[in-house]
């Protein structure tokens, strides 16, 4: 019942950064993964690769500043939450980095959050767009053990393809239980390390800004 | 709140279940790590190698039956628990599930607990040890980023070493960074695809059990 009260205060919280994210002309997307999926090294990439100025990153983890760190050094506008014991963002904590983070040159905002496949799934964070991360190294029976999370998720990233080979990886039985849990979900696919498959996460980013 | 009353709770029903597996001769130890650590795969390992009667496990997952099905095929005694969307596993659902699994030829209890290296920290199931999974693709920092999970330890297993040299991973880093978090903590290197280090393993445990 609290945890009922909790989302329902995070769901009205969610909905007016919705509608401030929407005033400014930011595309807000939560990025959502298992730890050490490569998240970081994906968003340092895209904040060297994205064009529409620089990139707003929101970094949630449980403790250290080293994820902000290393996005401002890739160029990023990034700010960190540490969430101390709390095992995912949730809006009011997006609400108030927004406010010290917001700025007019800013488009895109990723929010980096903690890494866990289960609880950050539940909290709507009044972003626009779910990106999942699947590590090919995490095995290709996660979307079936982690539903929630990839049912939700408007693309997912298949991330380190280059250790594909070096993990065993099955893509066909990957792309088979993410066909039948998250249908919806437009795949790409990227070595975050090799700068590999950014391009196409880029466009379609680009594509939802300007619709 | 409710969170305290909730974990006092499961302090008590985890006294209760250590006092059972004490009486019983039974070893119990809770298994955490990210998901796609490779914990399944460690322990069919170890239900091959283990050399007194056959290996106890319950698993806890969101969905899904697979990893229960995947350790009975290497001769487990395994009993999954489909924990829905609750992210750790309880002191509870343990005493349910060893109430199904429990018999007098089993000494070692594997709990595989729900892939997250957050919130299964905060809950006791009332084992005699914990065992933290990272695996070399997940990154060097992680103990530094998930502080709680890997302070309370008595063992880290440093997983998928067959692929440190693919994954660029930097042993002498992560040995540092586990260090400075859980000096605590034993520390055995494994590549359960490959059978390696698994040794080292089980002759602790066999040492604790007999202790």
């Amino acid at each position: 019942m609290l945890q009922q009260r909790l989302l329902s205060r995070n769901s009205l919280q969610a909905e007016l950064n919705r509608a401030q994210f929407r005033a400014n002309r930011v595309l807000a997307v939560n990025v959502l993964s298992a730890p050490g999926s490569g998240k970081t090294a994906l968003l340092e990439q895209m904040a060297r690769l994205w064009p529409m100025g620089p990139l707003a990153v929101i970094v949630g983890d449980l403790a250290t500043e080293r994820d902000a760190q290393r996005l401002q050094a890739a160029g990023a506008r990034a700010l960190q939450i540490c969430t101390g014991d709390l095992c995912h963002l949730d809006a009011a904590l997006v609400s108030a980095a927004w406010g010290e983070l917001g700025s007019d040159d800013l488009r895109l905002l990723m929010i980096e959050n903690v890494g866990n496949l289960v609880c950050p799934a539940a909290f709507d964070l009044g972003e626009q767009l779910r990106i999942a991360i699947l590590s090919v190294t995490e095995g290709e029976d996660k979307p079936l053990k982690y539903p929630a999370l990839f049912k939700g998720a408007d693309a997912v990233v298949l991330n380190k393809i280059d250790l594909a080979k070096a993990a065993d990886f099955d893509r066909q039985l990957a792309i088979a239980n993410l066909a039948a849990v998250a249908p919806q979900a437009r795949l790409f696919e990227t070595s975050a390390r090799l700068q590999q498959g950014l391009d196409g996460l880029i466009s379609w980013l680009i594509d939802e800004l300007e619709h």
